[in-house]
């Protein structure tokens, strides 16, 4: 049962120059040891995704597991993982893409998601928005229907929504 | 609602040789990519979980989170990750192991298992158990307390649960 006034950023620990100096990492750590601040969580994105049809899940390794794959679970759907090089045994499509530090690759099977399947993306943060731009490239190769992408946490100084306009999008904490 | 007679295997592909010459991969994407399926071997886990009282589950990085954080959500109980290095922006503790190739490191946060908790360990494939056999390290170096470990596959040949003598393993499918 959602509760309107639940309070997640008090699960939200705030790290300073991690992994860079300069940068707040957000860790989603204390919401995700908390079952309730967790399922409530979840329960948030699965409403978003239910609205929309959605019928597969997709998240990037690895915190993108940890919220999509309660959220399929709870919609009865599949998961589609975009994972890192070498961790896919069978026949991929790839993208390369630029993080908020460094660079890198993402993959997905080729039978990941099936032509006209909607398609929802989830991950932990929207920061610049490579990463969700690049799952999103991955599922369209597919032929995927991206029908939105869905975060525990925005950084709207990184201003990733721009990376995905025409997109709907839905971020559960803003910072 | 489980049913006592879905065929898992069908959801399991066998690849030769990844990723190394010699080692047959037991891929589960297929299983994850079908919502029934998915949500039947959760649930299966799930019940493994409530029987032992489990109060969080801990999942070893990166596809012991597609199964253990659905179990967490059903639960309504948190999910502790355990991480490779650099991952976790925390104070944490580590273990040093043998995987079946090569030598690996994982990492949790001090505060992810409270002393005491009853923390169900969960991954997608137990192999030689080493893995499963430092988070079971990390979780009880924390003073939690492992109720037990279950996993989607089980490679007998390999002999891990002679790494985990007295504890409680569940495995959905053996090979």
């Amino acid at each position: 049962m959602a509760d309107k006034e639940f309070d997640f950023s008090k699960y939200v620990a705030s790290i300073p120059d991690f992994p860079e100096p300069g940068v707040i990492f957000r860790d989603i750590s204390p919401l995700m040891a908390d079952g309730k601040a967790y399922s409530e969580a979840t329960d948030r994105i699965t409403n978003f995704a239910k609205a929309r049809g959605t019928e597969m899940i997709c998240g990037p390794e690895a915190r993108g597991f940890i919220v999509g794959c309660p959220v399929a679970n709870q919609l009865g759907v599949g998961f589609a993982p975009a994972r890192k090089k070498g961790k896919l045994p069978r026949e991929t499509v790839s993208v390369k893409f630029q993080l908020e530090y460094g660079e890198a690759e993402l993959f997905m099977h080729k039978d990941a998601v099936k032509p006209g399947q909607k398609v929802l993306i989830v991950d932990d943060l929207l920061a610049t928005g490579g990463t969700v731009a690049a799952t999103i490239d991955l599922v369209e190769q597919l032929g995927g229907i991206v029908v939105g992408a869905a975060f525990l946490i925005e950084l709207e100084d990184l201003h990733g929504r721009d990376k995905m306009k025409g997109y709907d999008i839905f971020s559960l904490l803003k910072y």
